[in-house]
């Protein structure tokens, strides 16, 4: 029997035909990734398992640094084929890593591979990819038709032109491809000089000169419509944690005049001065019925040293232990109070806070839509099988799962939508486990409404994308 | 098969056999609910599931706002029977989480239904059910005898004149009726209004005029003297996390009579006289032989908007993520070290201190009394099966389970009792497991003695209430 | 069958092969415990069990006072045989506590004991197991022969002379004894008058008169270079939490000249001046090409009535819920920057920081040493075997479970090898049960190098200690 087979991740009856009958056969909706959008305007043809694999994931960059394979090989000067060789090398000791079930369910998704990865099957395996990836079912268009991707939703500048996402919708392409707004630097008075630049830039891409606290809140607006006239429905921000500190406007015109004349803000001006751009999004976001996505808690850039060498986002973030309820009750309240609290899907990354924001998620319920504020999928390091479990017992016991809107890659490459069968596999093994012990009726047309609902129907209809 | 059967959580022979054998004989010691003692004293008869089930419930609350349910169906202005309509028809969307297994074991143990709870077969349910109810087997008396409930502690401010719990010794019923010392409205110097309005209240009801530092613990030991009259042997204490900030007596004059001049204390002046107060308490609990109850960590009232509209305690409570382990040393520490530290249960509300506080009770044992220091049983967000199951293993691990008191509703309602024996198949389901894994040896009258005690006997013998 | 058998803890027949042929075979290199090394020199004949198994052992002492036993039957005037009837009768209240498995696999180890150990079979135990202790095999030599420990590591201060350890290198004894430099002492300025006690003690062993910043760090250095001429390859550290306020040189001296004038420094001084020997520390074991072990989070002496009666480290020390990431990656990075980060383990004490842990010790691979950061073994009160289920899982989803170097006792008791068998047979259990759910290959081979890769060969490459 193949590793990958039918039954990967099923271990009762019930898992698997809660799988096959009911998750299976559902649609695909990534609401949140960092696909690039030039690839799928372009339907760009991979040359080879390291440009569509290797290139970009700083989770197979950092398994191979553990590994001891020198960073040549990794992000330096080796060869295309003498990276994949040492990633190969690197698979059968990431035994126990998602990484080595990732990287075999994806052989087996896209290529039909059976063998398991590692030195020895190195070339055969490049060779045989190398000529199916130049097939057009290979291009980015064609993988996302082959994985029955309805939409997905990439993540962007403010700043950006949205050419792609424009591009796409006019050649009439059947997945839609949607932008989020990511303003994250619109909030780094911290760091003036590179702050100073977006602010021109965000002038640019809006028409409106950024000189002022009130011109940089017009801009913004002006962008985030034009998001919306391109199909955006999501912010997204990534934040070490909430900001909550609440000043006045003319505290927050202050800051804003310090950094636009090249002085860095104190943290706690930082802190305040994100407090409030957050809050103008929040009512950007509630007045068009778009979903706030929030992701907490990571502590990045650790290693300053690869940092200056290679850059940011290659590896070498990790899981923080911020204080989190406190501010993120204090931020959601506040724009509740003002009626401007739009959806908001709530990512821990440390798994410690699971019942903190599986519990905050309860408090801003309001009736007004099921699950309005969700307790977002396992992400980063936690999106692997034990990750995912955790998040779905705790959404589960401490709020609705039937009303979740369950996975996501928030992937940057076109090979990790297995990621949403890995999930359902997951869920639905859960699921079947229950149902096979008694903790849930043997009913399997309630028990797989559910699956189904929450693997395509919820998203679909809580994020009012503009799809069907 | 019914959902609700014998075996329910109970998933090999020896959980049977230990469930079934030594757990269920065992009767209720119910030593922290929220029932109303009223309702006890005047043997209460409930018109229909409504007003037994639903009017007082957060928990089905806030579920049902996550449903998208209106408020008017949830506290609102609808009729009773839309309201439980609303909640039946939330039911199937509770799948996973520990109020469906509540409602089917509630609806099975008390009223013998077997069909699952939804919008089709609401009426029935509650036709059924309201005939059931006017009957004398379900009045508040007789359904505390139905589940053999031995003795019962309620939690009452120390200004209550425990007139209903008189009245129940006083009629000779069976079942003890005692209170539990909650002083947390004493510690709030913070919210000056409110807390002079209670010490005047404090006043009356002791019989010393609260006027000083000094004649405000004079007062408050009347009433916990009177509490131990009436057969309250437990104290109980609410609190972020615990107080820690040791003053002089001065100090602690000063800031009495800043806030009964009603100027509210500063946070840093709330922290170090509830530390005085809750010293004081401390003392008294252990002269007393009593038990302190210290309930850690939730972060309350997220929802402001919701707290102006209804009020407190409705449901927009979740957990915390505050340090625990230091103030909580220091707490213990000064009561032992004037040897007046008295039998304390330690609970947190987040599953994430379960090793800070399994192993924080270890350091105060001193060989006086088996289990000095518990570590309690989940609760609120964690008691489910999950989070009974990590305090259960955490404990085990940790400490001496065979030493622990067990289960606790910690309900406001007639009709939480079941939650013992969801408890108890809990904890022999585990049991059973490891045995049948030989993680615990083959001998079903040393684990079933265990299973035995701490269903029933720990508690009776630690806690030195009036029961046999 | 008795309680210890064969297949004790595996739970499939994958296990059981895994563990019988590839785990068991292996030897032992405990790199970590705190055996006496006087005893080894001598090579100790213990009298009783009281002697080899209890006189030291703050775990069961916590245990027995939990249990309602008086301190004078613990660390008191009790005769060595009612101590032991004392434990005896308290072995049956630690069933689900890792004691009762260890106390059972310990007496079947070492003595083929079957009997459980309680009451009734304390006087027929004490007499079989001490007759035997009279054998040379149960000598203190003896028993490293039978467990084949192919070499330990002792946690020695930097002013120790190191004799029992060169008296086990002249007698040519075939188990490797090696000091590891443990240096807490240095750090705390804070204690003026230990500290200046132990500041002489060190210019005394090293013949650097330490009266300046300067010349500390010289004497440390010369003994360095000492322990590591006997062997040592290892530092240990046992911290709150990481020290990470870098100030420059004239600060430490002037921190220095306080402290060594006899007054105590503040908190943010002692937090200083601890990163700065912390800091050279790392650089000398980075130049030595040493192992750095940092053990972080517990919260010690809680209990300041049995310290003051009994001393440190007698059981009242528990689990602390400090910040770790910040400190932690600030502190690492730092040197690393220096291009001066030795090999490095980090142990956490609280579990809910694992996930804090796995991913940091990612930050910090550079590719020059496979798993050159390492996530160290569940330790102390996670040193169970849930806990090292958490520790092995959250290593296996967070990084490379196949450069994992294993397992350390961390005791100070000769009774205490059987836990690398504990830890065995659970690691086997979890890839055993991984392999028969489908969820690794079914490859022995490849799952069994791995096993026998962690049990001893992964520390024997990693360490660089004088063993093969």
């Amino acid at each position: 029997m193949p590793f990958i087979h039918d039954d990967f991740l099923l271990g009762t009856r019930t898992a698997s035909r809660l799988y096959h009958e009911f998750a299976a056969p559902e649609p695909i909706l990534d609401y949140h990734n960092h696909l690039p959008p030039q690839d799928i305007a372009e339907d760009r043809q991979f040359a080879n398992l390291f440009e569509v694999w290797l290139a970009g994931d700083h989770y197979k960059w950092r398994a191979m640094r553990c590994n001891g394979i020198e960073e040549k090989y990794i992000t330096g000067a080796a060869t295309p084929f003498e990276k994949f060789q040492a990633w190969a090398s690197t698979v059968p000791h990431t035994l126990r890593n998602p990484l080595y079930h990732w990287t075999h369910l994806e052989l087996k998704r896209y290529f039909g591979i059976d063998d398991l990865l590692n030195a020895d099957t190195a070339q055969s395996i490049w060779d045989r990819t190398s000529e199916m990836l130049s097939q057009p079912d290979f291009s980015a268009r064609g993988m996302l038709r082959q994985f029955k991707v309805r939409a997905l939703c990439t993540t962007d500048d403010p700043v950006d032109d949205l050419a792609h996402h424009l591009k796409c919708a006019a050649d009439g392409l059947e997945v839609g491809v949607y932008p989020t707004f990511r303003p994250d630097k619109a909030l780094a008075v911290h760091l003036p000089e590179a702050w100073n630049a977006w602010c021109d830039k965000l002038s640019a891409a809006s028409g409106i000169e950024v000189r002022s606290y009130g011109t940089l809140l017009e801009a913004l607006a002006q962008r985030h419509e034009f998001f919306h006239s391109v199909g955006g429905r999501l912010s997204d921000h990534g934040l070490n944690r909430c900001h909550a500190t609440f000043v006045n406007e003319a505290e927050l015109a202050r800051i804003f005049d310090k950094a636009r004349g090249g002085t860095a803000a104190t943290p706690e001006e930082m802190d305040a001065f994100a407090s409030g751009v957050m809050l103008h999004v929040g009512r950007l976001n509630a007045a068009r019925g778009w979903t706030m996505q929030l992701h907490l808690g990571p502590i990045r850039n650790n290693n300053s040293r690869l940092a200056r060498q290679i850059g940011a986002d290659v590896g070498c973030d990790s899981i923080g232990d911020y204080p989190q309820a406190e501010t993120l009750s204090r931020f959601l309240d506040r724009l509740d109070g003002e009626d401007a609290l739009p959806r908001t899907v709530l990512y821990n990354v440390n798994p410690s806070d699971n019942f903190v924001f599986g519990t905050m998620s309860g408090n801003f319920a309001d009736g007004s839509i099921p699950g309005k504020v969700q307790f977002g999928s396992g992400w980063w390091f936690v999106d692997q099988k034990e990750g995912m479990e955790w998040q779905i017992n705790a959404l589960s016991n401490l709020g609705l799962l039937s009303r979740f809107i369950g996975m996501l890659t928030d992937s940057r490459s076109f090979m990790s939508f297995p990621r949403h069968e890995y999930f359902r596999r997951t869920l639905c093994n859960l699921l079947g486990t229950d149902v096979e012990a008694g903790l849930l009726p043997d009913d399997l047309g309630m028990v797989g409404g559910m699956v189904r609902n929450i693997c395509y129907s919820n998203a679909r209809d809580y994020l009012r994308l503009p799809v069907s």
